[in-house]
């Protein structure tokens, strides 16, 4: 465990073991020019550098019909953080504050979400701007964006 | 599985078990009014019915300082989802499209994110408008909506 994951004054982690209710597949990975942690910004922007996403078959044969939307909301797997934490003492924060009042990667389920452009589809490839995860980061879903998004018909 | 789990014409199915790549910890409950998926609405509104997310111990100890947010993001697990389609057909589309051209809580990662408006905290519970899952969703996070936060300082 790296220092970055040491716990902080007045912070509370639970040592009762996480159960294992569900599984997660991962279905790609993302790439990213942030090789470390630390040299990740702190949130995407839509003018940011371009990350591809790249799907695993046969999750590639899902995508048909993405090439009509510009903005996707992608979701990942954290895979580096702790997950124990109850209580957090962010950097500079003046106070500890319970995680589900943090938006910080350290969660009991450490599912990261980004709200990104879609520049182009290379077969199972997205070229995407608006990512700030580290390279390698494992995908595990990609929709369309909620505010752009209308249903085929409304139907049932 | 119930006929509204069955595929439908041209719908194209994975037969590839899914790999647990890693695991998801249910957090806690989510009682909504609906007790079966069919009655849920498609989007949940912020002036929709009064719903309860009940925090699992020592999770409740993580809710501390989100009375301070009036809008929180929510993500749960659509257990009753399948999670093998690649190309769905959604009744009323005029077409087949790819999973993740859709919104469909059929995914190979089920999660269900939804914006809600906190209504007041309750100890371990959460009462809050907004939802549309079925009772007896399980919770796995909750973080201040992206939209309402400022994070405690700006950081490192």
């Amino acid at each position: 465990m790296s220092d970055r994951q040491a716990i902080r004054p007045h912070e509370i982690a639970t040592d009762a073991p996480l159960p294992r209710d569900a599984s997660i597949a991962f279905i790609g990975v993302i790439r990213t020019p942030w090789t470390r942690r630390e040299d990740c910004p702190h949130q995407g922007k839509p003018d940011g550098p371009e990350c591809v996403i790249e799907l695993t078959p046969p999750w590639d044969r899902a995508l048909d019909g993405i090439e009509g939307f510009d903005t996707i909301e992608v979701f990942y797997w954290l895979h580096l953080s702790r997950r124990d934490l109850l209580v957090q003492n962010p950097r500079h924060a003046n106070a500890p504050r319970g995680t589900f009042s943090l938006r910080s990667p350290i969660r009991p389920n450490p599912i990261g979400a980004s709200t990104v452009r879609l520049v182009r589809r290379d077969g199972p490839r997205l070229v995407v701007r608006g990512l700030e995860c580290v390279d390698g980061t494992p995908l595990i879903d990609l929709k369309p964006d909620h505010c752009h998004y209308t249903p085929p018909k409304a139907g049932d």
